[in-house]
């Protein structure tokens, strides 16, 4: 809040004349009109999620997605299309995931759906058979420790709905998915269950990456849906002793070779000053990976279709980025930044899109005060689109790494998030779920953005 | 834009301590927290649209619509129910609707999926049979009037892309299936076929209310859905003659009795002092009637619901009002305030939600600027909430009649309206497309600019 104090009263300190505002106006609604009418957002999200699908790092999926991203990037009118080499993790997940809570009566075992967590090790061909143990929290699994050794621990936190902005729910659970399974391997236990990170009226498991603490043992882990988690802690109050059979069959096989694919319209007066525009192209193995982030790669192309359709020839270049890894690594980031350091390349800006394809309501961003003064010294040019937040923090993992690299001010689309974790990292993040009409006005808002620091700087 | 400078000015001029700016955040926070916790909206509504479903006033869904909302107001609390009667218009769609293109070249005749909408007549057993004429605006169908006799006419005006809010694009096409039946009929049309409206990516059509002139003969009228009007256009390219057989089956019956069902909490300090706050119990027939607008009545419902679990005690009556008949008549509200007129009620505030169950961005109202001056002076308050825009001008069918009768201030809830129109009174209506969280937020809204009124009167 401080810091936007400060930008705000930076931007008060800007003087923009009348006739600026006027024609920045009028810019912004070419840029609506032609996005809302001739977008090609909707189409290409279709051809990714249903002819290609679920896309992996490491996947055949992947390089069918970057053959796309190529086209595509080619299609919208780019000069360039080239690709950055890039090592991936090459994580696999094998057979269907089996959990089933074994009764003490003798009854039928139940099945959960479960998923395992992207980056964990397999169960090994006999699986773990072990009792349960409930957990709340961090706090309460540390007072357990000493019941913990030989179990499974079942770590049932609620996501919380009274947060209102849904990844403020998310920051506060997602710690027992990425460091759930070493917290407990510390204490000896053989496998975690992670109830899923999601507010969703359904049983559907959500995934995502863990990570490992090389101090303690990798242990199996998975995430299993609402209706499930709840199943198993009520078994666990009914009988005091509950077994789960856990097998899950993936595996971290070496690193790989992947690809940053990228797009650019090199700039007419200052072609080596260079503006980022992305999302990552790859996605988990479960779903289309439509919101995430099908959409911010489609987006991310849509600025470029736009500025060309409409004749707009920006000073600086302008480089649409489809990220090669984020969900389990984030070595396209990594390794984007990396090269921009060893090019010494001039980075004015960077852009990303990997909050869902929902209706926009702002920007998050990252930069010295001054420099987000300047941009807020614009949201008046926004408004008459509903996009009205420029206040927030934020910035997003692959262009973060730039920020992290050599400081580059950095930005991310922040859509409306109430919709996003019923679907986030499970399986029905499809491409049903995307309305095009928002869509197109995430893709707007981008273009927009990056339309007047192309021509104001920052 | 004038109204709200104005507004905007009395604001500043509004002294507020910081102590009374910091109980009043602190008190939508514990209403938000209630809502997004313990709301019933979500089950309340599920109820309606499951086991009740559509409900057109005067049907006999809308007589077990009533019972239900009786029941419901009760659970929720409210210290008396009581149900005001309200003639209401009784249109039955009958069996369901055929229209087949007939081709000159003898090939099968290809059908249309189409919905008679609603207040028309019925085609008569033979149904009609005639060549059409497609026109592109009132303006065109002037341009060809020598042409019309005969003949079936065909609007085919698109639901414009480029307005930001789709509401502007509603207003811009609704006179086609307002007014469309009668501007034809004066010129001789047999009947009239109207493109839905909506920017949906299906072939739903989209049903909703004309009204006859009566200077005109009465002729049917249905909606066709976007694809099977880019087929019979493409077809009367291709065919110079194309014929269309139309059959529809509705007929209007004589006025019958509904109800507005009403829930109050009685005010404390000034009971006759009354705020209202609702949404319309019927719907049309052809779907659920989930956002449209079961989704206003389970937010009003939700109002006195937190209200009374938070043990907040209105100073002023705080009066939940179920709209007996608002899709073809708007009798609910004018009976409401027909009798708010008669019986001299001193009416404080009168709010509805009636624009889907999305996530809320803000309230419209129409009001004096000093009244409308002092809801912005609370603005802030509702900024952590993503709720921002109070300038827009609004209040909506049923409280408009209040304002229309005795001037009461009147606002209605804005929720986004990018998904509305893809299923605005169409089959697709469904409890399904409603999100659980969205529909709560807009009900804490509601809740919070309630509560501020009660407080600070207006």
């Amino acid at each position: 809040m401080r810091n936007f104090l400060m930008a705000a009263l930076f931007a008060l300190s800007i003087p923009v004349s009348a006739q600026q505002q006027k024609n920045d106006s009028l810019a912004l609604r070419s840029l609506s009109t032609e996005v809302l009418t001739h977008s090609k957002a909707y189409a290409n999200l279709r051809e990714l999620t249903k002819t290609i699908g679920g896309r992996l790092a490491g996947s055949p999926q992947m390089v069918k997605a970057e053959q796309w991203a190529e086209r595509v990037l080619g299609d919208a009118g780019a000069d360039t299309v080239y690709k950055q080499v890039c090592q991936v993790p090459h994580w696999v997940r094998g057979a269907k995931e089996e959990v089933r809570i074994i009764s003490r009566r003798g009854d039928k075992p139940i099945k959960l759906n479960a998923l395992a967590l992207g980056n964990s090790v397999g169960s090994g061909a006999s699986g773990v058979t072990a009792q349960v143990i409930e957990v709340a929290s961090f706090e309460d699994l540390d007072s357990k420790k000493e019941q913990v050794k030989g179990k499974i621990v079942f770590f049932n936190y609620h996501f919380r709905p009274e947060f209102i902005r849904t990844f403020e729910s998310y920051g506060d659970a997602v710690k027992y998915r990425g460091q759930g399974a070493s917290r407990a391997a510390k204490y000896g236990a053989l496998a975690v269950i992670v109830r899923s990170m999601t507010h969703g009226a359904n049983n559907l498991p959500h995934t995502g990456s863990l990570r490992y603490d090389d101090a303690y043992a990798k242990i199996p882990a998975v995430a299993i849906g609402l209706e499930d988690a709840d199943l198993l802690s009520k078994s666990l109050k009914v009988e005091k002793e509950v077994k789960i059979y856990l097998r899950t069959n993936c595996k971290m096989l070496p690193d790989t070779t992947g690809h940053n694919v990228i797009g650019e319209i090199r700039g007419t007066d200052f072609p080596d000053q260079i503006i980022t525009v992305g999302g990552h192209l790859d996605s988990w193995d479960v779903n289309e990976g439509a919101h995430d982030d099908g959409a911010g790669c489609v987006q991310a192309i849509e600025v470029l279709r736009a500025f060309k359709a409409l004749g707009i020839k920006p000073k600086r270049t302008i480089r649409v980025v489809m990220f090669a890894n984020e969900e389990n690594g984030a070595r396209g980031g990594i390794r984007y930044a990396e090269l921009a350091k060893i090019k010494a390349e001039k980075h004015v800006f960077a852009l990303e899109s990997d909050a869902g394809g929902f209706t926009p309501r702002g920007f998050g961003f990252t930069m010295p005060a001054d420099k987000q003064a300047k941009i807020i010294s614009w949201a008046p040019l926004f408004r008459p689109y509903d996009v009205y937040d420029f206040s927030t923090q934020g910035g997003g993992v692959d262009v973060g790494k730039l920020y992290e690299a050599i400081g580059t001010p950095i930005g991310e689309l922040l859509p409306d998030s109430q919709r996003y974790f019923d679907l986030h990292h499970a399986a029905n993040d499809t491409f049903e779920t995307v309305n095009k009409r928002e869509l197109e006005l995430g893709a707007f808002s981008m273009a927009g953005l990056i339309y007047l620091i192309d021509k104001y700087g920052l």
